[in-house]
């Protein structure tokens, strides 16, 4: 039976990155309260060791907790392959992570049983992808993409010095016996906003799996809310509410251009470690 | 009249980059112990605000003093240029910049009083070198340089991606009023590394300075040693202890290509905020 009742949802990123998780998430769960927080201050998590990480993790997951938050969505890659279990271990209600709904997401989408996941130094050597998915009995090739973060805040999202590290980094994750991979995961929430040039420069054959959707989904399914398709409901608007540790106005700035809608109401927080 | 005691010299970065300025310092001032402090589990720097950059610079500053530090080096283009003022306020010893010793470099070598000045956003929308510059009777233009930290933490020294990134950064940096330039300042500790790329794709007649050998010579002045140029003495083989705030491994590897040396004797620490 669908909940009736309005659920406050805690999103946490490292960035602004997992803004492109909440705009899924709005999507699909609209009418609820979100609380997210981007640990901007101590960003990014893609260099840190996972001690590092999960620390910090914990830290800003307490503190959604803190203002209420019913269901936990770590909405940031890294911490999901870093830190899950210790976040998990520290929180009183659900948490959901991105790597298991883009994992369920990729099966569903190849045929070749062979799957290509790109993300930061840290997702990827953490092998978070890997294990997932060959649980699944997917074969998997994994390549770090450290340069695609940085090219995307700098604006370059659709610029040909962008392309042509997207060429680089996908010829090398595209070769041997990663060949004929049908399925792209973008294992970074960064990589949404690079996806119309990535479509262009990855075989056409080739299906492109961002996490976000997926994991909205998932949330979705744990709140017992009716599906996205039966638009002819009358649908709530989402209340929204941001905690940044570093500067609320550049969160401000920033953040627009990752959730597609005005980023107000951003509170600056000090965590003490 | 030479100092003949050892002095011990804290040297204080976000990350590795400082190395860069460690290696210049133990050619000027090899007789000395060097306590290295990388804030690594914070960096970078480069996108947090003064506030942030000031709290994270005073802590790591008071952990070197408390090793018994009798000299500090800020290390760090951005910790320098957004909190050298609490810097100093909370060091009980004398505390010496990149960026003053970087603009002296630069008058020095502009003849026709015209200089760029390029770094990481941080740096550069802090104005610091603007003011240093513009007290000395020099204009200057500015140019903020995002990418180029990533790229060489790629490795991608020498690599078109890089050649392209330089070309269009310093194609906008000696545009206009700033055609005539005659000095690049190199306002970031890892531009060193791409100082041979760089030099490749500004003008000939540009005279590249990079803080780091300036800044060294600040501090063998300070110390009242012996300049450099008096090869015929003994020179001493320098101490080397390095503090790290994330995984003391990363750092030794990394370290090694910014300081030109083998990086050993890294201990982590933690600093609580």
């Amino acid at each position: 039976m669908p909940n009736s009742r309005r659920p406050k949802i805690g999103v946490f990123d490292s960035g602004v990155g997992g803004l492109t998780v909440l705009q899924a998430l709005i999507g699909q769960v609209p009418d609820a309260d979100y609380l997210y927080f981007g640990d901007t201050a101590r960003l990014p998590y893609g260099s840190k060791s996972a001690a590092t990480v999960a620390h910090y993790a914990v830290g800003a997951v307490r503190y959604l907790q803190d203002h209420g938050a019913e269901l936990l969505v770590i909405a940031c890659n890294t911490a999901t392959a870093l830190a899950l279990p210790e976040i998990k271990a520290a929180a009183a209600v659900e948490v959901i992570g991105v790597i298991e709904p883009g994992a369920d997401a990729a099966v569903a989408a190849t045929r070749k049983r062979k799957v290509v996941v790109i993300g930061t130094d840290a997702t990827i050597s953490s092998h978070a992808y890997r294990q997932a998915l060959e649980m699944r009995s997917v074969a998997v090739r994994e390549k770090a993409c450290p340069l695609f973060v940085p090219l995307v805040e700098e604006g370059w999202v659709e610029h040909p010095v962008t392309e042509q590290v997207a060429k680089i980094y996908l010829a090398e994750a595209f070769s041997d016996e990663a060949q004929d991979a049908d399925v792209l995961v973008l294992g970074c929430t960064h990589y949404p906003l690079i996806k119309p040039l990535l479509r262009r420069v990855v075989p056409e054959h080739v299906a492109i799996v961002d996490s976000a959707e997926s994991t909205a989904h998932d949330v979705a399914r744990q709140l017992q809310i009716e599906p996205l398709s039966d638009t002819s409901k009358r649908r709530g608007v989402p209340g929204l509410k941001f905690f940044a540790t570093d500067s609320a106005d550049k969160f401000r700035r920033m953040g627009t251009r990752f959730l597609g809608l005005p980023v107000e109401n951003v509170l600056h927080v000090d965590l003490k470690e």
